[in-house]
């Protein structure tokens, strides 16, 4: 089964001010696609960027049976593209497939596709300080049919969009009480779109109280911190770092793991463990939570300045020889090649 | 804004063989469309069936803001057409769409559009025993940009499918012990697309065990007893009925609301109350458990013959005098204009 490529006349990359791009709006020249049809994957394809026609009846508009991945390609001075754990997005997409009852994408085609895609589109891989090509796989039943049963057809995507350095501003947080994204036996741990769109309502309360991100807890006690928006969550008490262990509520990050790796390596004190709020509320009052933050592929690391237990308010201390800082000089350094590798995370496209 | 109405040339009606129809497969000649943007809704379209163009960013088809609802038309003796309860279900719609942090469709703009679609495609609307028309209004994000936050963009539709009464064979149910459909402060009494997804795997597993459907448990404890697959689920226990009330993990079905006040109405002895697995299982044992079905739009109401709880099987008697078919029968003669609707429920189309 070979791909088939189809390359556009004319890039439309002049027209695209680099300095000025907003998060995952303007899309590089070309996409990969491949159909799953009569319990097959079909022909994959590269051909340009453009809008696909769906029949109104089409699964995902009904059901919400999609999962996607994200991930950052980075070049180097001697510009070859880089890519960060790809192995680990393409795992997990079948994981999370699975659980959404979808078909897995074959490893072979997954990286063929993506090598391709990148060498067409390589000239959008900018190479500036903080740029990068934000790459998104998804796939989403296409099945043109309202009852509700998992669909016979699927489509599998690759679409890039060029990023700058994500920065959200001071970012200060609340800890959920009342609202939930996932329970034991659900879908928390895939990157199921339904679990995005369930987000939306209680983050935009939090913002009009002034919180950037939601701290999610546990939906059956709310007792446990679990994640931080759509990051994961990392807490220092002292010289601790702690995080949540990964679970059917909770996303298998792998800027999380990668970060746990780094800090252990760096000789920091890890601790995956449940998290408290009770604990990380006391810490806050003796002075002993030094840092929190959250970590994902868009921001990497994204420090949290403040938080909400409630009607109480904290705001975290401004420290010397932050564990944010190290760790995200480190991983970036390793994404875009500017230090060892010692772990062998990078993925040169070629 | 006034409606505006592009008809089809050819009606491709006669190319349907209405006594085999699959569910949700076929659908009638034109749809109702209306798009949010710029903050407003915009000029509402009723237009030929067809697909739509979609740019692969949709946020639709990445984090899962969708939403929708199941409505059916009947045509009666005399060719009128009628709806049940569909103030219920415009309320309802709203109601998801906020949880899902989606804008609010406007009353009068839904009843315009599904009056006028049903009265161009009304000769879809069969009037044969058990036909009726089968009705999808839904709402999905279209703003195409791939970054974790609600839509700016959306579009309504109203597609319609005709459809024969809907009869899934026997079924046998297995009560939920891993897997969970919803938890507090989720989304689970929002008809989210999202929903519906997460409940396919599990079912599928289901399934291969030889149950067709699952009675979701509550995601904590897994001890009580709320929603049968799709459909909210009643039990009857010597002469009472009893069903789950609605919370934010169980849908406030129309069917569900609509079968209580009936039994009410018929003298029947109803609790809407918690119901433990505990509870069935030994009425079950001591023969008090007298009947258990599922009530939703597609099926209204859908009879449970056997369940298995873990790994003890029972089944149910067959008994005269069932509450299912008394409630089917005034419900669905209700519907169809065939029984007094002393509750004001029918509502005609013109």
């Amino acid at each position: 089964m070979s791909l088939h490529i189809e390359k556009i006349a004319t890039s439309k990359i002049n027209d695209v001010d680099f300095s000025k791009l907003s998060f995952g709006q303007i899309f590089t020249d070309h996409m990969f696609e491949c159909d799953f049809e009569n319990g097959a994957w079909q022909t994959p394809k590269i051909r340009p960027y453009q809008p696909i026609a769906f029949d109104p009846s089409a699964k995902v508009f009904h059901y919400g049976q999609a999962v996607f991945e994200g991930m950052k390609a980075y070049k180097d001075k001697n510009d070859d593209i880089w890519l960060f754990r790809p192995d680990q997005n393409q795992e997990r997409i079948n994981k999370s497939a699975e659980r959404l009852d979808m078909p897995a994408f074959p490893k072979e085609l997954f990286f063929e596709g993506l090598n391709e895609l990148l060498k067409i589109d390589s000239q959008w891989v900018q190479k500036g300080e903080g740029d990068a090509l934000y790459i998104r796989p998804f796939v989403i039943a296409t099945e043109n049919c309202v009852s509700a049963s998992s669909s016979k057809n699927y489509k599998f995507m690759i679409i890039c969009a060029p990023v700058q350095a994500y920065y959200a501003g001071e970012v200060r947080v609340t800890f959920a009480d009342k609202y939930s994204r996932s329970a034991n036996g659900g879908v928390g741990f895939a990157k199921a779109a339904g679990n995005y769109a369930a987000s939306f309502y209680p983050a935009r309360l939090a913002e009009e109280q002034g919180y950037q991100q939601i701290v999610w807890t546990d939906a059956s006690t709310h007792e446990y911190l679990e994640e931080a928006g759509t990051m994961n969550v990392f807490f220092r008490v002292n010289d601790t770092l702690i995080t949540a262990p990964t679970s059917d509520r909770i996303l298998d990050g792998i800027t999380r793991k990668s970060l746990i790796e780094l800090a252990k390596d760096e000789g920091i004190n890890v601790e995956v463990r449940p998290v408290t709020r009770k604990e990380i509320v006391e810490a806050a009052r003796k002075g002993e939570l030094k840092e929190m933050f959250g970590a994902g592929t868009a921001a990497v690391i994204s420090v949290i300045k403040g938080f909400a237990d409630q009607d109480e308010k904290f705001e975290l201390p401004v420290i010397e020889n932050s564990y944010a800082t190290l760790l995200k000089t480190r991983l970036t350094g390793i994404q875009q090649n500017k230090l060892e590798d010692k772990f062998g995370w990078r993925y040169k496209v070629q």
